[in-house]
């Protein structure tokens, strides 16, 4: 695994024509009263950082910040702390980049993703971009939580009922996420044990301010561990090296 | 329920202040070898009406085109016949559309959705709206499939197993809704039994020509009927028309 | 005919490489107290329809919203009701959709065109496609206005002067066309013999408010009917089935 | 009258809360022949000097470049020297200097235009722009053949019919403009007896290239003169005084 | 020399494959009590012309507006009189003209700019064409400033310090270069000897009112004159003469 | 100084209306053969901790991505690993975050830049959320280069002749910045002794290979050190803490 941001032009040059180039995206959201602002991308890192690692590539700096969070999946845009990209921009941002590393002659393209909302505005970008890029080109996107099988949603909710991957937002998973990828920035003391009532069934705006609790938490993050967070990674992990190697190397 | 394309501007004008203003919004979009390519507006249309009647609303002219069609909900743009807009574009049409209703003097929007990749460039564009409209202003957003229970999940998929609401494309609930709403329009004897055999876990562009069956069928439609088309109807309509009642009329 | 919206995309496969594709697009505007919202589209879909029986042509969706009415030609944006697009948003939805057709395969394409304001857009939005279209591809656009003989004005206007086509908005060529195509929402009964004073020569914004008709309308209607509309839509209707003859079919 | 360009900001300062803007606009697009690229903005800074002396105002430094040129109202963009903006383009130059003024405080604005296809463009720019302007702006937008009656126009065609506004391309209106603005850059000598032979009614892409003759010329151009000038310049001046007067002045 | 305003198109089109096309573009923009607004575009269009005679070019009608005043290279937006074009727009406006100029044939241009703030924007307008433009196809951009040797520098400050380019703003070079250029639009009596004190040594916005003298000079402009400007206008031309030579004719 | 990347959304709600916010942005673009891609936005975030530590402000994730390398301030977008967004995806990024920002209640935001060709998109973005942000606000943007005093330059360009800022890249300056901020990163044994011959006084695309040297090293980079990186952070951030001081602090 090589970091982008570390490599000389000389080093990029060498490899961007072979290599799986990584781009991990995340956002400044909102994650409760105890995780940080920037869960999502450290997440993404993280995540990046070891698939760089299995199959020997280039992990790009990270887009620090995504699309507009929605109340069911992330709190809203109404607490402070969370900084929104409208929709135009995170397509144009994702599609000059995309663009810059296909002219720089890079053919094999990984988006790491780990906010949500990210997701069909990342496949815009990508979509424009494939309209008009060489064949021997291949982007992929993945984000994490597609990548988890039942069984372990099973041991990771063991005690607490899974709520659906829209509402784990600063709940178990990612808790216990960065307890393994960031553990000195969780505070469980100050976790609690709130979630969203009622699930919406429709969009309302302006955003209701009642519609999800006072400390940004969609779902319960009691029994929350690093143990937890380990599972999930070896299983995502896993599942990104045989995407990667299916796609790209073979 | 009145169709403002029939309606004059005077009694648009009497009306627009205290009532409901109903937008469908649709697709054109393979639906399968059995279903029409207006599938979605059809089913979104259907619905407007029947809340319009039930709440004494407006029905809007229908925006006919959607955004880009996935291989995992929709089949993806490469089934002829699929007329997709791009995400820039469904925004900026949408917001046009309305702050002209709030520049007129509306202050009750409800927009009726039926196609599932329309959901994040509706929501950015009412977004993008609720910033600047005045504050007696409401806009709310509705998707059929939100509004199902599990009981009727059950008994609609009495034989075949739920696939989930983003592979109900051209299936089950689709087919049943075009028996109900546009008989004629649908060719069961075309119907054949397939599927998407992997459901894919991340994305790849250029999108794989094999990713969904050639049919373009995510999931299988067999025992698709009239009954189950009133089945959904019947619950998503109380559900609308309480939100409806709920949200702007109380 | 064929109705796009209403076939498979099988039906829509076989055909799309040699037939015609004809694009409706209307508006949504005030058309006096007579006439519905809809009357462009009403128009535009009515022609298709004809247009597409005459020459086995498949009539796809229509654009039920145009570009901002204006005062000398349709009363202008301050009568609730009309709804206009922004010009930047109809050329991005009209490229988008002509983009989409060619690249499903579509090489000949008609728009049918009933909103006076939509032209200059209209055309921006085909000449921004051309320039990148295959060399095989073909695209027209038809106002009816343009395709009526003097000999017919004549006719039409047997009582009242012709006042020019601008102007013609709410009057007897559009009143007598929907007493042809839909008469059921045509209130003959409230029309006034009212029309626009003095045809402004130059243009003011803020658009004062006593520039037009506080009826909207901008011409005398007196003398509409169906007859009349006969007579246009036969006319128009020939005209439209030489030039599709013409530019696609020879 | 005084230019802009040739004022100091003292200058402009000490007036722009009082005096008339004038903003000219042009177009560099094929005029047959023998008359010039720059016919329209000539033309366009020709009156509004005129008018700018007259009423005491204040002209600004020509937009020198427009929209596209139309085949029926110009050629066409296939003749080498025609520089068309897009649509777009032309909306956010005209928006970005009309915002300018009023940031500057000034409030009675009057674009003065000779380019045909620029109209619909401009009118979106100024819509854009007057729906955040303050209360006591105003713009107006003025083409000098809006303003010429029939009995100029019998006068000028005293021997040539008149074909209509859009077709006055190039020919006796405009030649005599520029021999009245500028006879040094009129090659009379060149000037032959072409026309369009057929006016299409209706559109077709690409454009093809016989549809206007090779000289660009879209009407006669003979019996031009100076005289014919001066009478179309004298009447659309006074009515462009009229109006500004009315409008801004009273 | 040929003003392309002045040619018909059967001239330029004689020439438009082996000539060099210089576009001038300047700005309208304070330049303190003595300098006209217009000050940049007399200075390019004077450039333009000098090398078009002295390399047989054609040059274009100006872009007589450029990108926002800066407090510290123009004094900024604050001052009446100065009309500045958002990036974006700048941007589009270039990219059109170039577009349009190779679409005709043209493959030497040459852009002569002289608004320091418009630098950035039309290197990025450039950029973007030349992504896409024919292998053949070669575009140049030239400030006069940058090719003022420091022999030419102590020449011209011989009493007063050269404060750096930036700063000088309506000072001695551009006085002196309107004293060469338009004589009569110079009030050297109204001229003072004024300076920003205290350089910004950052950015701050609002931006502050005081940051810069009252009459919008940055530095002092006394012992301008027209033998100044002729020296500049020299060495400038002759260095745009070599430079033209070099890249396009060889 | 606090990452906001680590904060709870609770503990950047309790600081954001009083303290200052620092967005620190860079680029991805080629550094010579010694120092690696993201050198710029190790410098800008290094200021801005550092920056932050001094005055208690909080510190946001950065801008990973920046404007287009140019050739004669960063080598231009050939050299591989050169990462450049367009100018528009960089005005619209920024504007994005700051008006979230504000809309948070954040009304200091100071923008730390160390990428040369970031400047005027950054200025424009700023100028863009300006013209409706609250009164109260405040935005800064400090670029370190334009902080260091002669007396510092004297003692960095010791052996070595200053070249300009402009030219400073991956040479003295950058290096020992880097050598001071992340040693480990910097391979002082592959540095050679290159600099680009002759600094083009004019633009030329497309790009010629052979603008710049091979390496992509602008200036000599020999003589660099630590000490002289310390030499340049305690000046820059000396007069970034009385820059903030003054304008938010007092």
């Amino acid at each position: 695994m090589t970091l982008m941001a570390e490599m000389t032009w000389y080093e990029f040059n060498e490899r961007k024509d072979k290599d799986v180039v990584i781009l991990p995206i995340g956002s400044v959201e909102q994650h409760g009263p105890h995780l940080p602002l920037s869960t999502d991308t450290i997440i993404s890192e993280g995540f990046s950082k070891l698939l760089g690692e299995k199959t020997n590539s280039i992990v790009m700096p990270s887009i620090n910040y995504g699309y507009k969070s929605q109340p069911a999946s992330g709190g809203g845009p109404l607490f402070p702390g969370t900084i929104d990209l409208n929709g135009t921009t995170l397509i144009e941002l994702v599609k000059d980049i995309l663009e810059e590393l296909i002219r720089d002659g890079v053919r094999k393209i990984a988006i790491v993703n780990s906010h949500f909302e990210n997701q069909a505005f990342l496949l815009e970008a990508i979509d424009l971009v494939s309209k008009f890029m060489p064949n021997d080109t291949k982007i992929i996107m993945m984000s994490w939580w597609d990548l988890i099988s039942q069984d372990t949603i099973d041991k990771v909710f063991d005690e607490i009922e899974f709520p659906g991957w829209a509402l784990e937002h600063a709940a178990i998973t990612e808790t216990s996420l960065i307890l393994k990828f960031a553990p000195q920035l969780v505070h469980m003391d100050r976790l609690i044990d709130e979630k969203i009532e009622e699930v919406p069934t429709y969009h309302v705006y302006p955003i209701p301010k009642d519609l999800v609790p006072k400390s940004g938490l969609l779902a319960i993050g009691r029994t929350s561990s690093k143990e937890k967070g380990e599972l999930i990674v070896n299983e995502a992990l896993d599942k990104m090296v045989s995407i990667v190697n299916k796609e790209f190397i073979k």
